[in-house]
């Protein structure tokens, strides 16, 4: 399904709904971020997706890695909690989503590395090289504030 | 509107909804907590409720405390996050709502104790006299957490 973020756009459609989401910071022993490249809107992003009724949101971090990525993790904290109402994802179905996102760390457990129907790309990239992939401001803000090792989560 | 909280209770019914929602540990100088006595399910609980679309969930943490107990406050830090989907709330309408609620430390600003439609008493508690009060196991959960003085949020 195609989408497009207004991200403090004056212009953006009002939300009709909000769908509790979730983020991964899932890193390889060389300190490596793991990164998605996705077929919906072409961007690199953590990953990560919508919560399914009848989990918890760590469960669904779990479960979206996994689904994504192939890699098995658990969550070990939280980097922070995302819910500017002034970035709203429009679908093609007339839904209209108010961002509420929470980014965990997390620890890898296993698991093969590849892709999936949602996920083109999929590999860990150093900090230093993340300027070289296309990525949404809100979706950097998060590994930034990862990267920055905040003593308490972003509250946002 | 009337409500059931069914909290990990194999009886309880399949969830249809998700709203996030936020609660709200407000102290005094002596250190008691803000509690209020809802009308709704006649249980003392911390001033919270869910999120308004078009805000960001420190926002419905200010609002739903001003609304309940007419203190103003702001948001200063997390206490933990609460997505236990073995938590349902049953409302008379037929909506069942899985619990998805974060609770936030705050500041006191401003603002005149009073009561509320939602709300019939409100008083601030010593931590050691919350034993006299009706409280919900999950709620009482967050308030603990938040008196243990965590060094990171609890996630759950």
């Amino acid at each position: 399904m195609a989408r497009i973020d207004y991200f403090n756009d004056p212009n953006a459609p009002a939300a009709n709904s909000v769908v509790p989401s979730v983020t991964a910071v899932v890193t390889d022993e060389a300190g490596r971020i793991l990164m998605v490249h996705k077929t919906d809107n072409d961007l690199w992003a953590l990953p990560g997706g919508g919560m399914d009724l009848g989990e918890s949101i760590a469960d669904a971090a779990v479960r979206e890695t996994k689904e994504e990525t192939g890699i098995d993790i658990e969550v070990t904290g939280l980097v922070g909690v995302y819910t500017n109402p002034r970035h709203v994802l429009a679908y093609d179905d007339g839904e209209v989503r108010q961002q509420f996102s929470l980014c965990f760390t997390t620890r890898m457990l296993g698991g093969t590395l590849r892709t999936s129907s949602e996920t083109k790309e999929v590999q860990f990239v150093a900090p230093g090289d993340l300027d070289t992939l296309n990525i949404h401001p809100s979706m950097r803000l998060r590994i930034d504030h990862y990267v920055e090792g905040r003593a308490t989560p972003y509250i946002g």
